[in-house]
């Protein structure tokens, strides 16, 4: 795994927490993206090498909106960049982790990813993510 | 604020997590450092220019005993590494955000840190953390 790709936080309103995170990192975010099939609207801001993405509910059964009414605002997951998902899900699963998306899916920001049970990661919801490349 | 220097993990078992994340990341970790101010027990990992920092409590009345008693294992902090964390303090006030610690205090790694009220910035407990440079 090369480096954290991103970590990500559930917030309750978007446009609230892309002003309080403006203010925490003197800058403000970059991009918004919505991705519709998650159940979510993201935004993204950039600390050096490393992305933070903030991710709202857009509908009450996704993801982000139970983990919001479970356990409040917070870190969601952190996402690691892999060269290649397709090796890097099979090594996983050798060595025993339960990876959530066999066949990665497309996130946001371009990516194809896959998620491991945190229940087998001490309760660390991780994210594998490989950039799509063109053509 | 330069990078994520770190994210912190607490865990119930470093041994035990030290050889999970060791599968995880496809090597092992490069260093175990007792912080007994703190109450805990470190061990680290590299991914490219970040750090993985698990945490193991010492004490039963430790910050981290208390998180994982409160909330299971899981990610506990995010550390960004600032230049001048003084600096950095002082900024992060006039903005609004209550700085835990007004005089950074020696953290592992040889850093000075601080940290950021979770209520302020949506759940998520913000760790500053500046490299100590000798001489």
């Amino acid at each position: 795994m090369d480096k954290i790709e991103h970590i990500g936080i559930a917030v309750k309103d978007l446009e609230t927490s892309n002003i309080l995170f403006a203010k925490l990192f003197g800058t403000p975010h970059y991009k918004v993206e919505e991705v519709e099939s998650e159940g979510v609207k993201t935004s993204f801001f950039k600390s050096g090498p490393n992305k933070i993405e903030l991710l709202e509910a857009t509908k009450p059964d996704s993801p982000i909106a139970k983990f919001v009414e479970k356990k409040g605002e917070g870190i969601h997951h952190i996402a690691f960049a892999v060269e290649d998902i397709i090796s890097e899900i099979a090594r996983l699963k050798e060595e025993g982790f339960v990876v959530l998306n066999e066949t990665p899916k497309k996130g946001a920001d371009n990516k194809l990813v896959a998620f491991l049970h945190p229940k087998g990661t001490n309760g660390v919801l991780v994210e594998l993510c490989q950039e799509i490349k063109e053509g």
